[in-house]
């Protein structure tokens, strides 16, 4: 099958059945007005697949238009496709879908071509990997991942967490392939795509206390005995005159319930082996593949923010106030940095050990660590910008006719009128004030985990050897250059 | 009468017709579901004035139980009880309620005292203040105030906005009285008032063109010609385990647009003099009483957030972290920050030229200019402390009976089953993350001004002679004593 | 005898003949430049005392003129007199010398009245503690103190440093008292003072191996065994113009290494007792009047800074920018945090188990907590403002006979000739650029103890029970009313 | 002739005679004590062009030993080439040398190659700065630069300065050429250069007024009627051990008073054009060579930094803590950006219309407007980890013989003797704490200029459209879309 477009997308949900919980269950999630924006988002994004803009995101795969999020990179030149085709999609939503399908597919094209990192647990799991993500990519499935445990005791492990019984694990193990039981927390989107992965905890310590806790494996989203619990929504209607983000980009977060969830050995990747799957995803290169496609996507988001300061600092006249030009100008350098590590990573990537051109994480890595303490700025800057502008924003003038009048003129702004000066300041709203925007905040904030946690293992893993050695050549030139004079 | 309780509240609603617009017209304010919760919340409030608390909050005004908030303050200990009353009511809404009635009223209080004052500018307004607040008091009406444009261009003055057809100014004026037309900007709960003040904008710059736009006066919320803009709901519903701080306390921030409003000459305290309108607060006192009030709100919300910080800890088990601790740490200073200075202006107070015990302005102005910058980090915290706790938080689980098993059990903390820990942690998505908080973190930005017009205002009239002194000292110290050795 | 005089406390200086060492051993330290400044300063300090600002800083003892600093407080207004006393020093130096005898003087004053508390360890002890302080008063000696030991490894406790051999220790104890070795740091000005306290460390964990480390004693400066290490200097020269600050206010931190060092039984406090030790400040009441000292010199500190930034910003025509305006309210605002929690500390003091009125802790404690993170950023405003014009400062231009003219003109300000301007910068230098600067913030960041740790005492020790009532009110309330209306 | 060596650059300082002042008129340069450390490193880096790393910093310019510094780029490979010959220079000094040669050498490489840039003001400027700069590399001389006038007043320009008597200007012209008087700030290290290149300062407004100031010229060190006023001295000593960095690495800031200096016309680049003053070093990709090289010597700084933070947190024992360890992330991440912008400046550089292939400003702009507010967080790292350790160094003990045993035993760290842990804390005092630490605080703060107007400047070029057209494509979005259903 080539790329899917829009249609297809929405016509394969409608074939599935998850049991989905939001007020309560959902009969029907592509009818159900929650799903309603995010859906038709998703669509969009899968109908530039096959529109004018179909080379930047697909490529051509022996024949078969392929997304270019499962491009194999060879060559740095494969990074920057790779890059412009994960901008594309990003700049759709201002990097608000933290979840597009391109971020696992880049996951999944690292983890295919790693099989052989696979098969040194097992044969069978490299080729389970091989065939799976053979599968996705031509079947151009939308796939959510988990990574976390429920939260119960963040001082513990997860065999630890309400007496073993909260954390998903191995209940039972036959012929058929092994039983599940346990929360997975958060499979953001799982309501909407084809398939989640269940992927090993990063905190796992390797005893055997853990072994019923280490696997790594798909199930469809719809798969018996699985439960959908998402969180509440945030948005309140369709009118994207008023929430302009989370009308249409809401995504929702999901609690994965598993009651003896049955998944059959071909769709196991890995089983019993703490160690490995703690690696699993940098030994292989998928965290490389998928930073490189996540901060492109931050990138994006921040270059946003860049747009709506400036907007909105002309539309009231601060724009040339030396502490609002100073806002932006960090805003500004900002992009930059993640511009120029997605450049450095590119262009000192090399070809790894499973034959495919992976970008050099350490420019990455430093953005992934940056971005979450960075990220909350720029809603405070849109708060400060906007003022008391973002306090009183009305609802739809268009739907209140006596009233329109009323809001064009006292409204207004130095440059817009009030219908386009509401509508620019509910896009700051959305984008640094309502729940919607609190959520990205959460997002950004833990991405990648908790950054105090994520800091311990940056410093854990860094050669620090050269700049040691700076300083032991200073001391060594001090302990060899004996003064002459006396101190004066 | 003597002071409220809450069905009277209510009930002097119902007898009111404000034009009010929402998402369309609203037919009845007090029926709308957009206004039960805030004014059951005022009921509440009300209802604390004949409870056990009564005395905490009224006090015997020559025979008649009164707001502690009209309390004229004749020395520190009357301070002490004004302080005590607004700590009763700010405790009940965690301090998110920042337009209860005791707030103008600190103010009305204030204002009738320095009626000499308003007598310079005419003899009549002295008189009207006066009989003004007696009203009010008498009668414990519930007031809002209005103190700002619209924010066309924030670069010029009222009279340069919009071709000078934006801001609220006179248009006519004869026997009965001045007739006004334009908007103002915010009034915060107009709906659900009795009476709004059009308080003076403290930007008029003294020049002719101000003159139009130089005026104090009062109208009932309901006056002929006012239509009250209101801005977007941000609750969902009314249940409070959902939504505990959104479905009670959402105060609705509302645009005042007056269409040839007729303004009588005995609501009219102060008209045509620029400059006194810009020292009108703080000429009279009021500013120091509204502070004392303002002060102690923040004070109660910030001890709020300090609770919350110490809960979430304890539920899920990082209580004893380190960096969380400080966190925590700095949040109990801050408290403390609010409680030294309340003590401090309470203890330096005197009694000031109109024959009232005022607090000293200086310990709670430092407050004032500090709290939008530290008020911020809370939510911040809340954040980083919640996690991934507050990205997955379902609906009521009681409402959905085949869920709430799971619900204990999956979403459970360390020492709280799953309802208890998303209760607590709904309360802390409602405090950082919701709508609603993103209202609140732009109210207290803002409550007092651009914090940087507030940073100017404060340099421009602070005294600083005493910490030149010390540097002037040292120079001159310098300059006598010719050291006696070389330079070594 | 009366409170000394500066010619006093330089002659008993003379008859005292410390072991100290700087880049070798010092013969007379009176003599020698590196004192001269601080010893001149101190004098000056005595001065005050018999001058014209003499019932400033003494008070009327029974016919004897005593330093304020030992009143022992009986009333608010008491706790008013010790801080303007202790202001009116701390003015003389702009906050910079923080081991002005005022401050053991204050914990020395409530030790002696809290004796009963000693006696329970052991009736001798309470007797030593106030025959000690009687004679220390009586006679105006100069004490500091000790109450670290090596910082070897910051992870373990003394008795595990460097194998139990750097901490001091009692190493013997016979008839005439006990025998220690071992080191002590940082004794802040030990070479000019009569006497040092060696004082509990706070981090005694009360095991038996913490035992011959739990004492409190005082020995004089120049104890037989005692070697006082100072650190290297950092002033160049006695230029004041040059170094405004340090040429005067340098008080030199020392290193105390004992070696086998007796201390007689009556100069004993406390021994042996590990949890009475870890207590011995707070419980007697010391903590708070220190705590009440350092604020006040803190807050004279921040105002000099003040100062110093408003003469700066006029000097080159930077005042009216917004920015500037706006680092310059922050400083304003800070200085008011301190002078609120003093006031608020003296207004609600209390009356103690010992029978003096204690300053109440928490408006202190939370100034404690703060100060050490917000002290770094006068520093930075100050080389903000001062810029390239501190960067080249030159030479005492009145010794450039030749030059003189071109510095007066070149380096002229908007206000100043270039010789004052170049004095005003160097006065900034002083107080942000320079090693005395450098030093400066070292002391002021560690001056109560490493700030995590501090957040962490704070957090253990505070009642938080009414904070943690707000929440449990507002989830009680949601419990206790459930919604009516479907979420909409 | 070649690259110089260390020898021949004391021996041709030694042939200068420039009129010095440091506290008195300075006899010989080479000969005294306060540049004795400088001249001996920049004699170092000198030595390195003829030493085992001469393959790094110098290349074969047709036969001829070449500074690498001078290498005219044609590829990404040729900057990475001057990339690591600044990196090779820097790492020499840790970062602290901010005016080694190499610096103003990439300036001058643009400006020779953008010749034609010059001959549109006049034929003859564009071949004097072609003569001037091959006469500079030919001969291997040291320059430095100065671009600003005296900080009389920030509000106003130079011919605004103190009656238009401060800053330099043109008094003459004859037919030998023109003659300057009047003040320039600040030279870093003129005593010990060969040539001061006098650059047009940035805020010329093109008025008639700034006729006298606009001009860009070269004259010797020690020309006519120049005096050099140095800014006091900082290092107190030549001993390494206690002043590791100031003791080597003080470059002296100086003033430079010109009285009637003559300035031949063939030493003159641009005359009398104010507009093209102001862009010299943009126009030409002279700033961007020395951005790509000041960028690489920030780089190098602050891997420094890590190194040390590193070093002392193993020392004392502090490693594994959390807090401690998100430092030196926060740390490692800026070495990363500051690399990452390179390589994105070297990848996406460009053929220039001179010729010569120029990096990329964008990701250097960025790192030179984050750097100046990220440095002093590095300063304040190394206090926070040194603590009390930074406090109490003492002097060299080896120096102190009898001390020496003390020194070892009671200052040791957990993993060094008393020695090493003096020098190596030496090492943080020096780079934190000293007057040379300050100084290179206030270098970096204010390296390209005030970091505020270099915001102002920043947001002013960028070209922001494609931030604002994903603004707009949202609103657009929104305008199109209107939704279907009612609000909820």
């Amino acid at each position: 099958m080539t790329a899917r477009d829009g249609a297809s997308y929405v016509e394969s949900l409608r074939a599935m059945n998850p049991t989905v919980y939001l007020d309560g269950k959902v009969d029907s999630v592509v009818d159900h007005p929650a799903f309603a924006g995010i859906i038709s988002s998703y669509a969009d994004l899968y109908d530039m697949q096959v529109g004018e803009d179909k080379d930047l995101v697909t490529f051509d795969n022996n024949g078969t238009r392929t997304p270019t999020s499962f491009l194999v990179p060879q060559s740095a030149d494969d990074l920057v496709k790779r890059r412009i085709a994960a901008q594309t999609w990003a700049e759709y939503s201002a990097g608000m879908l933290g979840r597009s399908g391109d971020y696992v597919n880049a996951g999944l094209t690292a983890l295919a071509e790693a099989s052989t990192w696979f098969e040194e647990a097992d044969p069978q799991f490299g080729k389970n990997i091989r065939a799976y993500v053979k599968w996705v990519r031509d079947n151009d499935l939308l796939l959510t991942a988990t990574v976390g445990s429920p939260q119960t005791n963040r001082a513990v492990s997860a065999a630890e967490q309400g007496g073993g019984d909260t954390a998903l694990k191995i209940v039972a193990q036959n012929d058929d392939g092994i039983v599940v039981s346990g929360a997975r927390m958060v499979a953001t989107n799982a309501p909407i795509t084809h398939e989640i992965l269940v992927m090993p905890q990063t905190v796992l310590r390797g005893g055997v206390d853990d072994m019923p806790y280490s696997f790594a494996f798909a199930v469809p989203s719809d798969v018996e005995g699985l439960k959908l619990l998402g969180r509440r929504i945030h948005h309140r209607s369709d009118n994207e005159k008023e929430e302009p983000l989370a009308s249409r980009f809401e995504e929702i977060d999901t609690v994965c319930i598993f009651d003896h969830v049955l998944v059959p050995w071909d769709r196991i990747f890995l089983l019993g082996h703490p160690a490995k799957s703690n690696s699993m995803f940098t030994a292989t290169g998928a965290t490389a593949l998928m930073a490189h496609q996540s901060v492109t996507r931050t990138t994006v988001k921040t270059e946003f923010y860049a747009g709506l300061l400036i907007e909105m600092a002309k539309a009231i006249g601060i724009d040339s106030y030396g502490h609002i030009q100073d806002d932006i100008a960090q805003v500004l350098g900002a992009v930059q940095f993640g511009k120029s590590a997605l450049r450095a990573s590119e262009a000192d990537g090399f070809i790894n050990e499973f034959g495919f051109y992976q970008p050099n994480m350490a420019p990455l890595t430093a953005i992934r660590n940056w971005y979450p303490r960075f990220f909350p700025q720029l809603g405070h800057m849109v708060k400060k910008f906007g003022a008391s502008g973002l306090t009183a924003l009305p609802y739809d003038g268009d739907a209140m006719g006596e009233m329109s009048g009323d809001i064009d003129r006292y409204l207004q702004g130095r440059t817009l009128d009030g219908h386009d000066r509401v509508n620019l300041f509910n896009l700051g709203f959305d984008a640094a004030v309502s729940s919607f925007a609190g959520r990205q905040g959460l997002y950004e904030y833990y991405f990648h985990g908790d950054p105090l946690r994520m800091s311990a293992a940056y410093v854990q893993a860094a050669d620090t050897s050269h700049p040691q050695k700076l300083v032991q050549d200073l001391l060594a030139h001090a302990r060899n250059h004996e003064g002459s004079e006396q101190s004066q």
